[in-house]
């Protein structure tokens, strides 16, 4: 079972009956249920109690509380490919019979016959032809119609569900828990801004103006009718990754965040940039280390090596030294999905 | 006196008190109360009505609800010149003993010289390089620190009041009234979003994140303390103007705002692609024909020309036959200012 916010409602309301009542338990009132007891955990909830404790020397006033949450292998699966990769590998097929000249050229012919060999193999060159094609040259409008289409009905290979079912569930609490004290919650993704946008608000619980992702240089134009209308160009006006993610956070907020939430090396500047707005500050990276459960690469802690989603034992060293946390999803997390 | 959101809040509280005791008048429940009577308070009462009636067939649900305000001369005076200008004007001079060559440099010398009449020419480029001057080659958190500082001391010449005292009590307060139905109210200002950002919160209660403006290319690099900081480079990344009003909401926001409030042509795209969203929508344009109480400039209905904030005799047809309300600052305003 998926919990819903309208469950989370539920629950707080009933846990507000009992709490007059004075019957609330522990176990109750445990805004993360889905994690371990650990360093991890106290972490969360030691930051949440100092920031918005009024007589704590680093109290956070609401105006300035700023979480972001990277997207891929931090609040979902990534592997074995981006779940976006995947929409723009079935959006070559959908659009193949418009272009015939796919069907010999590459990186297209690789997709329409399915060699899951050479895909496996796409250069970024490939790919941003790949992506370009499937996701350029329409109305914004019409791109979120086909991303919401799309999302609504494709499934994972290995569990048979929505990506969308894919979602951890530590990490959801996390982001209610911070709402829940005030926090606005960004998702800070090298993933596209517009992709993401089609399912956050639903999923996550996040806005769309709440979704700061690599994004590309809109274009305003008329249509027929002479309504303003804005298209999708082939050209990137941000790339939010690595030193992207901290420009873009403060192109969209104005602030540093107080906590931020990542995976891999192309987080690492957005933590840092967490660190540097100073006083109460929370930086967490998710280590892949459940090979049963979800997936297992880093290659950090002798973790097998990844393509997808690159946890380097450098990253690990430097979260170390600059006491940012690692989340063990092995360890950490008590169950992985909702579902679970 | 000015009106601050506590005073705000007294004032619900006290309303809320009295319509419990069924005392309520009339006048209390007006949330427009410095609109005079007549078809622009109509329309914005009617857009609220029906965007917020679950019964109503073009009910917004409070997601999609976000409203558009440009900033100079719709939301606050921006004659005689664009108070940034001002801000960019009192920097040269403070900066200027670090830079002897402006003495003898257009157009840094007329600055210096306070020569009004060589300033009141400056072309586009010399402007830029006055604000390129003033603007970059600090961190992000040293320039919100001078422009903090600069807005809460600087002066207006006419009124000899701090520049956010000359905020339009009127727009104010439908600012407050959509904020109260759910709306998000953003500033889409061609200014700079980061001047902006400095006063937003106190001023319009509106927070940095909502702040859409002409926006620096930040660059994300380490002090000698290895932390992350910002730079601001002498680049643009977004010029938030014309076509880029709609590019940028739509890349800060991912929707077609419901409602939009300009005052010159710059805001023309706002409106249209406001507008073309569909459903119910607001578009208001604000016409400055009040000489006695702030400034009358058009040149549209005969009003004098302007170099700053140009509403033309063109954006008044066109607002006309795409029924568009026109604001008459004259007529529909029973007061301009709080301090009124």
């Amino acid at each position: 079972m998926k919990i819903t916010r309208r469950d989370l409602i539920k629950v707080s309301a009933a846990t507000a009956v009992l709490g007059a009542f004075g019957g609330a338990s522990a176990a109750a009132e445990d805004p993360l249920p889905s994690w371990n007891e650990g360093a991890s955990k106290k972490a969360i909830l030691d930051f949440v109690h100092t920031t918005t404790d009024k007589s704590h020397p680093k109290f956070v006033p609401p105006v300035e509380r700023i979480a972001t949450f990277d997207q891929d292998g931090t609040i979902w699966v990534e592997h074995p490919l981006y779940t976006q990769i995947m929409f723009a590998l079935d959006r070559v097929v959908a659009l193949a019979p418009k272009h015939p000249e796919w069907k010999t050229t590459q990186p297209f012919q690789a997709v329409l016959s399915d060699d899951k060999e050479a895909i496996s193999k796409f250069t970024m060159p490939d790919l941003e032809k790949v992506l370009f094609a499937t996701h350029t040259g329409m109305t914004v409008d019409s791109f979120q119609a086909i991303a919401t289409d799309w999302i609504a009905k494709a499934k994972d290979a290995r569990w048979k569900r929505p990506y969308t079912d894919l979602i951890y569930q530590p990490m959801v609490e996390v982001m209610q828990y911070l709402r829940d004290n005030s926090y606005k919650t960004y998702i800070v993704t090298g993933g596209g801004q517009d992709f993401v946008r089609s399912y956050a608000e639903r999923v996550y619980g996040v806005p769309r103006d709440q979704v700061i992702g690599s994004a590309l240089d809109l274009h305003y134009t008329y249509n027929d009718k002479g309504q303003g209308i804005l298209m999708r160009p082939p050209k990137l006006l941000l790339n939010n990754n690595l030193s992207g993610k901290p420009e873009d956070i403060y192109l969209f907020v104005g602030r540093h965040p107080k906590a931020a939430f990542g995976n891999t090396a192309g987080d690492q500047q957005m933590e840092e940039f967490t660190q540097a707005g100073g006083g109460a500050t929370l930086m967490m990276l998710v280590l892949h280390d459940d090979a049963d459960r979800e997936y297992a690469y880093g290659p950090a802690q002798g973790l097998p090596d990844s393509k997808i989603g690159t946890f380097s034992q450098a990253l690990y060293d430097e979260a170390k030294s600059r006491k940012w946390n690692v989340i063990s999803m092995k360890s950490d997390w008590k169950r992985i999905f909702a579902f679970d």
